[in-house]
């Protein structure tokens, strides 16, 4: 679990019982982030990995793909993680990184996606759980629900209402990639039904 | 009105009884589109205007301009229609052209938006009502509506699904923009109660 930020996705993970027995290990670039305190409460291993303590980023990227070796890491959720990840760490890990991101992918990618919705004038938005690929809010879709923006809606307000879909499908996105129920092919992600002998015509209706 | 296809958001617009009233032009480019031939049943002109019978892509689009104007024509509705309208005839209907799309935009633009859907491995897609202004696919947007991508849709099963919220959502935004009631705020549209005097503190919940 890499986190940048206040880590109520992280919180959403441990508050769910079929998820928080796999979350190992909590990674913060930020030694203030919300998500390590959460982390510790919750009895689950919390690391600091400054950038400003590497040379470089390729070095800051070593040691945390070290750090997520020596744990025995198998799957990475990043939850407001505001760093991108280098590409040899995304390979080690392929299809096993999640991610979660406040639209409706491929609408509205970056770091501003709630209030670009707003300024685009999109009257839906939503939240996207996706694979992480090499290229930033493009990785193969796994879960997404779509939301109403409303007249009166400022960014606080959506982005709120967002963030409550987001605690919803990302526990859920983590589980179904722990049981091995996320089949991948090409960029279309099949779910599999519980126990499941990897047949996607089994697949749910998400 | 213009159309190039099969013309069942035509016939959407002709089923609306708020509607019907206002439609008394039908073109399009294509002497054989179904939407001629539903506007002649409804007793509502149906023009042909094939660009292969003018010279130049101006010299049609001067054509359309003038029957346009000739036919006393306030609001243009584009249904299915294919061709890119030229810059000096969506000039002067600034705020006066709606287009449905079938996706939410700023997500898939172009000719083929429920397939790039579908390749995309989208879980969620739905229909756009739109103004129209000089760039494609990219107007303010009017009306959104989601709709979930389910696994087993092909194609033709996601855009039938797609085009019944299209029925839906072209009279609606044709209603209101006929009404008087879309109010343009650089890039969004306020929805302004019936009766209204132009306040958006007054929109609804679109």
């Amino acid at each position: 679990m890499l986190a940048s930020g206040g880590g109520t996705n992280l919180q959403a993970l441990l508050d769910a019982p079929e998820v928080k027995p796999w979350i190992s290990l909590v990674v913060s670039d930020r030694p203030r982030a919300g998500a390590l305190e959460r982390a510790r409460m919750a009895c689950v291993e919390a690391v600091v990995l400054e950038p400003g303590g590497f040379a470089t980023r390729e070095e800051h990227d070593r040691a945390l793909a070290e750090t997520l070796r020596n744990s025995g890491i198998d799957v990475l959720l990043l939850a407001g993680y505001m760093r991108i990840l280098g590409a040899p760490l995304v390979r080690s890990f392929p299809e096993r990184i999640l991610n979660v991101h406040p639209s409706l992918l491929p609408a509205f990618p970056g770091a501003s996606a709630v209030r670009d919705a707003l300024d685009w004038g999109a009257k839906v938005t939503g939240a996207t759980v996706h694979m992480v690929d090499e290229e930033v809010d493009h990785g193969p879709i796994v879960l997404q629900e779509a939301i109403p923006i409303l007249p009166g809606d400022d960014e606080a307000g959506l982005h709120a209402r967002i963030q409550a879909v987001e605690h919803r499908l990302f526990p859920l996105g983590a589980r179904l990639l722990v049981e091995g129920r996320l089949k991948v092919e090409g960029r279309r992600v099949h779910i599999l039904g519980p126990g499941s002998d990897g047949d996607p015509g089994s697949a749910g209706t998400r």
